[in-house]
């Protein structure tokens, strides 16, 4: 029997959306450097999903929430506003049931993001730069194509589909004693606390966010949702709130929350393609800069870290 | 009986250095792309020696070099001139047993690159930046110090080193019909011909070098030694000429050697960093160069590429 999709996930639902989206996306590497081993004098365990189909482990989420959708529900689409990885992983994921994905941007996204999701085959409407006109204009598509909505994160199915990384991380390096991503809506923290929870227990999860943008960790501390405004950081997946969902997810099963400055997410996000020789982009740097910030004692203590996506504008790095 | 280490490599001695040499390198991953096999209609497996110790190849060829050395021959040291890669491999595998290397580097070398051979230990001694002066202060190192010499490529330890990341990619990617390794001094696309005529018959082997410093294209199609004359190429691995080992090895098994434009080279760097989110360095991006350019048809063919390198410094970018 199947775990319903409209409730928090359960250990088997979990364990259902990695088969449901295996033949899809990528079981990307966990990578380790005995480099950075020495130097921080802990062991860690990077899980790539900068590899990870259309660069970022937004596939897995857009995958299991489009893979699990009825017939019905699927035929006229999908829809979503977003400026960032999941406009390019629910178009893609569409494209996999040949079906529709009907995306709004800002008028502002770069012009690579906007070429991207055209790339996956995403029917892009623009819309003014705020987040009322983005909801404002994708409920009127939503009216006309009768598409379903796909949230990029309050939503379980989602949910389910991004604690598939942590799943395949904890297989391959069992007894944990941290994992770390970093906090934007919380899909992926989310996600990974259950995982932890129902695989590995004795792991601590904790999220790491830019302290120009720490409604989740005002949130944590303060124990009610506090909203993220004027988020100033170069993480921009990292931008967004928690979710009504997200939250007490992450509330009950992450151990802390900790924030990072702007000069460090630059420096590890630079020390990360010197040393392992990958592309990662500024969010995907967050957790590594809270070990460089020493937020995060990982001395002696075996430690996975999920770098989130590999989405760069090669022409506005920031160094 | 072990082989002899003075001599061509026979498929004993490249089997040996691959024993020899395990336990000190990487043993790098074959990456592919679906997206870009299906872009080029073919089935590309790229060997990622940018994910090898010191951030390239040549860590091989160092090391299978310094392992094999007799004790009195290695404990006063190694030596060489160079500026680029094979500078940091031989400090690196010097302090694998605790030995010193000296390494002539020019004067205009750049910072990065100090730092990196210093990183690893290396002696440096600057000198002008010309051919003679380099030999003359190595010549004068060697007498003062006695270490022993380890060319970047014209030695058949070396060889044999290097030619054991094609041995690997055989070995995971059997019946490949082309593999294209870039060219400078040859020692790769040397070792990388010896594997194949050992342990993978039918595969044919191409060298890719760039069209202003084409020294290699233009002595193997001229069938005798032609030196590089003022190479002015952003791939500054392979400014060197062919040396008087490695260059017959070419010529008897080698099938080809293809030429690319400076264009061609930053735009397939700048592809594979958007498209398989990992960091090479232009050298590397050559042969992928070739394909780009259509100077390789790789259409319905498996095709291994060697990625040499990833040693990039990330202020000067060619974008």
């Amino acid at each position: 029997m199947e775990s319903s999709q409209n409730s928090l996930p359960d250990s088997a639902a979990i364990l259902q959306a990695a088969q449901r989206i295996k033949t899809f996306i990528n079981r990307t590497p966990v990578v380790t450097s005995s480099r950075i081993n020495k130097m921080f004098d802990t062991e860690i365990f990077f899980k790539c999903e900068n590899f990870q189909k259309v660069g970022a482990f937004k596939a897995r989420g857009a995958t299991n929430a489009v893979m699990s959708l009825e017939e019905d529900l699927i035929t006229n689409g999908v829809a979503t506003h977003s400026s960032g990885n999941h406009a390019q992983a629910l178009s893609w994921a569409a494209s996999l049931r040949q079906n529709k994905a009907y995306i709004v941007m800002p008028s502002n996204s770069s012009r690579v993001k906007v070429e991207a999701v055209k790339s996956y085959g995403g029917i892009i409407t623009f819309c003014e730069p705020t987040l009322e006109a983005r909801e404002e204009t994708l409920y009127k598509i939503i009216c006309k194509t009768n598409a379903t909505e796909i949230h990029p994160y309050n939503d379980y199915r989602i949910i389910a589909g991004q604690a598939t990384a942590a799943l395949e991380l904890i297989d391959e390096q069992p007894r944990l004693d941290i994992i770390i991503t970093p906090v934007g809506g919380g899909g992926l923290l989310s996600g990974t606390a259950l995982s932890v929870c129902y695989f590995s227990a004795g792991t601590s999860v904790i999220g790491a966010e830019p302290e120009q943008a720490n409604d989740a960790f005002l949130s944590f501390t303060q124990k009610h949702f506090i909203p993220s405004i004027h988020p100033d950081t170069i993480a921009d997946g990292l931008r967004t709130s928690l979710g009504t969902i997200t939250f007490p997810i992450i509330l009950e099963h992450v151990q802390e929350i900790v924030t990072v400055s702007e000069t460090a997410i630059i420096a590890a996000m630079r020390f990360i393609w010197e040393r392992l020789k990958i592309i990662i982009e500024p969010s995907s740097a967050v957790p590594f800069a809270a070990i460089m910030e020493k937020k995060i004692d990982v001395r002696r203590k075996r430690t996975g870290i999920i770098f989130t996506g590999g989405n760069v504008d090669l022409d506005e790095l920031p160094w």
